[in-house]
């Protein structure tokens, strides 16, 4: 499993060029190079939560930096408590920091804190259910803010080009693997100049379809029935 | 999540039978009652190891009958010890017993007891990993019998006719849940005259899809590379 804080274990495969290019029906241009990576449960923060977490003045400290563009896994870890008292030790911190505090689970996780996180596209999380955090020099409670990140990709203008998508549209990812090949539909595409090509899947969904011994990954702009 | 040994939560759903019949090129015949379940970790078990684990004269007892009949969740758990001494308490075995001893992990389990069980079908356990097993009133060494199940559908032979399938053949399975829809292909059919329609995914596939909200859940037996 490639986690967000291991180095990023890009399954990095080409597109089918044919099959593209009869669907959009256009001349050939390169494929873009398309990773797939699975996001193990995290927490992004605030400054202020930092501080709370952390002591005054602390600020996130580089532990390992992922595929995106600045992006990293901090050297900061919590602890989280479920309502049930059962906890989640080691949650890892992702920087840089952000204006709003926000934990990603899978659902297995979830399930085994006790918390029912809704699936939500990252930063949307009014009316999602809080927990409490231990830090080493504090303790946080969140009133909201616990989520599953809706799986989505990563892109960039010409990569959206490419696929013929925009922002916010749906696209499927086939990832092929002996005996559970997986198709996810529903990816949602998030479009930025700032983007590289990347899928991010969290590890229920790259444990369904084995990402780690995936032979190939695909995405598809239709959605047929079948 | 529906746990094997909850109270078998079926999602029953009747099939698009217009898309069927066109895809069979046949008369309208009734869609049969699809059940999807997920399966919770759990053993399988031969008479000769419930005696260790449990004690001389010791049987399996029923704690809740299953889909399947004579299936049963028994009262009986057992705790599993991994190789990085961690462990899984509570595991439950199912009954009755069988002629092999044999635990069924969702990854997510094998990868928190730190073993690789690879995807099989339920019995193919040659060249499988081992593991420790505690009972209260013994301990059993298991050589082999870890796996992941393969993702399996049970039928009938007239649940076969209707999808146009035979015993083994791979057919996939549709689930449509707000925003997460998935597709699993290579689900493996098994046809037995006494099974009823019944899809077993394990834990990690059920959170991948949200198979507790689920809206429709579909079999379809062709497999388009979209």
């Amino acid at each position: 499993m490639a986690f967000l804080e291991s180095p990023s274990r890009p399954l990095v495969e080409s597109l089918v060029r044919e099959a593209l290019f009869r669907q959009l029906g256009r001349a050939v241009t390169p494929a873009p190079v398309l990773v797939v990576n699975s996001s193990a449960r995290h927490m992004h923060i605030s400054p202020e939560n930092v501080e709370v977490l952390f002591g005054k003045g602390a600020e996130l400290t580089v532990h390992k930096m992922l595929y995106q563009e600045g992006q990293f896994a901090s050297q900061q870890t919590v602890t989280l408590v479920g309502p049930r008292k059962r906890i989640i030790p080691n949650l890892r911190i992702l920087g840089p920091c952000r204006n709003l505090t926000q934990i990603e689970l899978a659902f297995t996780d979830a399930v085994q804190l006790g918390i029912d996180g809704p699936g939500r596209m990252s930063g949307d999380i009014e009316g999602t259910p809080g927990t409490y955090i231990m830090g080493p020099k504090g303790f946080l409670e969140m009133k909201n803010g616990v989520i599953r990140a809706a799986r989505h990709v990563h892109m960039s203008p010409s990569d959206a080009e490419f696929y013929g998508v925009k922002h916010l549209d749906l696209i499927t990812l086939k990832v092929s693997a002996k005996g559970c090949t997986t198709r996810f539909d529903d990816l949602l595409v998030r479009v930025d100049p700032a983007f590289k090509l990347e899928v991010h899947i969290d590890t229920d969904e790259a444990n369904a379809c084995d990402l780690d011994h995936a032979e190939k990954v695909e995405l598809f702009k239709s959605q047929p029935s079948t």
